[in-house]
């Protein structure tokens, strides 16, 4: 059976469960404590070197990591990724959309506000990500005038992938009222039969306010080097 | 004849560049030229609607943008892109970490110091990149211990896609002799036969050390609301 290592709060985890429950896969689900230090456990990065969830292991030992490998992992041969080459790189197009332009942008501002992390942040990097998080919402709305999904007539690991945190804006203080294209896809997704609605508060976790731990460097010595080179003439 | 949309100084477009030399595929090039606002007119945006290059038109006028999803693509098929599931999506899982960990941190901060906007950048951000830099190096390093390539045994778009940054974090600031399981893979890269060496700097462009244009909000109006929506309890 399938193991899904995740992380409740985690919209990212999110996408796998949701993909899992369209397909009626059946998994074993662990938690990784990644506030409180166990994503960067040796035992988790031969997991995944990044420390992060989601991650899958198989049956037969093999693991994957990164969001977008494993839904598309998943939807093979499935309705959730077309079989044409192309319709399928459309799907890739936008899951590297939401990879660049959303995560990074809405995800990591609501993630920031509800752990009470914004206020730490550069004032200067909260604007750029507001900025870029509203151009990536108009491009959406734009593009959702034109047809049904975001890849295409039929819903994909696209949707599931920039539903994910593009449906929470508001919690990254952005209103959504004025994407009126956009929000009509929204009801389109939530409309999907298997649609799962739960997400978990990151109030769950009495960690996750802290900041992310990170592993010491591996290369202790010679990033000290690394880190006088870029001292210098930057 | 496929088109490939591009603007030479642009690693991304290196990218692509590169696996259509690999194929021996004919192209044709139609320059962009981003910073002097190319990228946001209207026409260009019809073909990729964030307006960054590469993206590619086939013959019967379909588009396709996103480096990794062009790469997968064109690969589709041949030794540039595994047949088996797993192996395709392992090759998935780092073209996603090349986006969000080499591209945004090492491409960002190269394009800064070469186009001299590194000084008008929040401190606190460049030493932010310049961490999650190394951290991905530090990653890759450890990785490329275990194996000739960063999916597997063979060379596939995934090293094509890392290459393209990492192999000139120098330009970016970035020592990288700590490195030695890392630089002996960009050997190996360097090796492949019809490796593409040639880079273009950003001097060739004499608007590339402007701000890079962005589009006018679509929804401009409603833009101002969720603007304040986002002033207000952040």
């Amino acid at each position: 059976m399938l193991t899904l290592y995740d992380y409740l709060p985690s919209q990212n985890g999110w996408k796998v469960r949701q993909l899992l429950a369209h397909l009626g896969l059946p998994y074993r689900s662990e938690s990784v404590a990644i506030f409180d230090g166990e994503g960067q456990a040796a035992d988790y990065r031969r997991i995944n070197p990044t420390g992060t969830v989601p991650a899958i292991r198989l049956d037969d030992g093999r693991t994957l990591a990164e969001s977008n490998a494993i839904l598309a992992f998943l939807a093979e041969g499935t309705a959730y990724l077309p079989g044409d080459a192309f319709d399928r790189a459309k799907v890739l197009q936008w899951l590297s959309f939401e990879q660049e332009r959303i995560e990074s942008t809405v995800g990591a501002l609501r993630h920031w506000r509800l752990t009470g992390k914004l206020q730490r942040r550069p004032p200067e990097l909260v604007a750029m990500k507001r900025e870029a998080a509203l151009r990536a919402l108009a491009i959406l709305d734009a593009e959702l005038e034109a047809r049904a999904f975001i890849a295409g007539d039929t819903y994909t690991i696209a949707d599931i992938a920039l539903y994910a945190y593009a449906a929470h804006a508001e919690e990254a203080g952005i209103a959504l009222h004025p994407f009126a294209h956009f929000n009509r896809w929204l009801a389109r997704v939530r409309g999907q039969t298997g649609h799962l609605a739960t997400t978990h508060p990151y109030a769950i976790d009495p960690h996750s306010s802290r900041e992310l731990p990170q592993a010491p460097l591996r290369v202790a010595a010679s990033t000290m080097e690394a880190a006088d080179a870029i001292a210098g003439p930057g």
